[in-house]
């Protein structure tokens, strides 16, 4: 049957052309919904992440911590948690690799209470530009080779791969019947590239964020 | 618990440089379980189908018509019925298009009797290089504009959206363990794009292709 509901949120991811700029992916959504018997159940997700072509310790060490700092001043738990959920939430199976180097995410958030994970939600919201235009400053003139590029290119086919393949939210609006088509797969980048047997060369800085994809990192301590 | 299973087939896509010579799909394959009762199931499936950039009336009835006259030597229901599964099965629901403008899709056939069907797989197989050498002769030499490109690209990105969602050879085969990835990912185009909101101008050749990709046509009465 029928069951009324409310849904609010906010998405938007960036591609930036530079490959020294990682991809910023940020979502927080809001849910209610009314049962048959009348009963009111509400809920808070979200997360932000981050997705770089090349790995940058630092940057990682900043996204991260700046993140961690807006959980911590709510609970000490939720970082160690929402971190680890935005490492196996973003997983492309098929590939054994994630989408980027995480962040955090978080589903079905409904206690202590209403205010207090409202709370929650807008300090991670307000974490999202300290997060990242920092690191947008320091690379955005980086300058880059064709190569770089092209391993770029490649990235935002894993990308798209997960996006299509795995991501609920781009999942579940395809299937809703009137959904905005659009705004769902807003979240594509530009342009993405596919290589048969693309293997970067062992020790090179390909290899590096590969292995972290693989095996994710604990980048606070 | 396990089934003895024999599985084989030979699958092709070319998506090709220039945007007036249109990818073509072609796959074939022969399945054979053993029931744990110990009976055997066997089944073939297959098709050819093509997907242009631009819409080219002589190309897309000369497809079809070799497409149907090497059904038509087996049984003259075979082409309609499997022209139409094609136009069903490649369609992009979030999209309300079709992935191409079609050719011949069946799977699970196993009558008249494998002798017949083989014949007819073969006849299809058979079929490939006629239904699309011409085509590709005809316009490999075509020149093109960097807009046209452009539309191209943003058709490989529906190709791409196509193949990762809907495709029930990618689907499961992700979804098989110890499946090989880069066999089942080859399908996808070397490039693709998505801009938002794209909607190609009234009475455009861009608006011409994807009409028939909304409505599809009979090329062959």
């Amino acid at each position: 049957g029928k069951l009324p509901f409310c849904a609010m949120g906010v998405s938007s991811v960036i591609h930036p052309k530079n490959p020294h700029v990682p991809t910023m992916h940020f979502n927080y959504r809001y849910f209610e919904i009314e049962e048959a018997d009348g009963t009111k159940q509400w809920w808070f997700g979200g997360g932000t992440d981050l997705t770089p072509t090349y790995l940058n310790e630092e940057d990682a060490v900043h996204f991260h911590k700046t993140l961690k700092e807006a959980c911590d001043k709510h609970d000490l738990k939720l970082y160690p948690k929402y971190k680890k959920w935005c490492d196996d939430y973003f997983y492309i199976k098929h590939r054994g690799e994630r989408r980027g180097i995480g962040g955090i995410f978080f589903d079905d958030v409904d206690s202590p209470s209403k205010e207090e994970v409202f709370q929650f939600v807008k300090s991670c919201a307000k974490a999202v530009v300290p997060c990242y235009i920092p690191i947008v400053k320091r690379h955005c003139h980086d300058s880059f080779t064709p190569e770089e590029k092209l391993w770029q290119q490649l990235r935002r086919g894993r990308y798209v791969e997960f996006n299509l393949v795995y991501d609920r939210g781009t999942k579940f609006g395809l299937l809703t019947p009137g959904s905005r088509i659009e705004s769902i797969l807003m979240s594509l980048p530009l342009t993405a590239r596919w290589e048969y047997m693309h293997t970067p060369p062992e020790s090179s800085k390909e290899a590096e964020i590969l292995e972290v994809l693989r095996n994710p990192k604990d980048w606070v301590h």
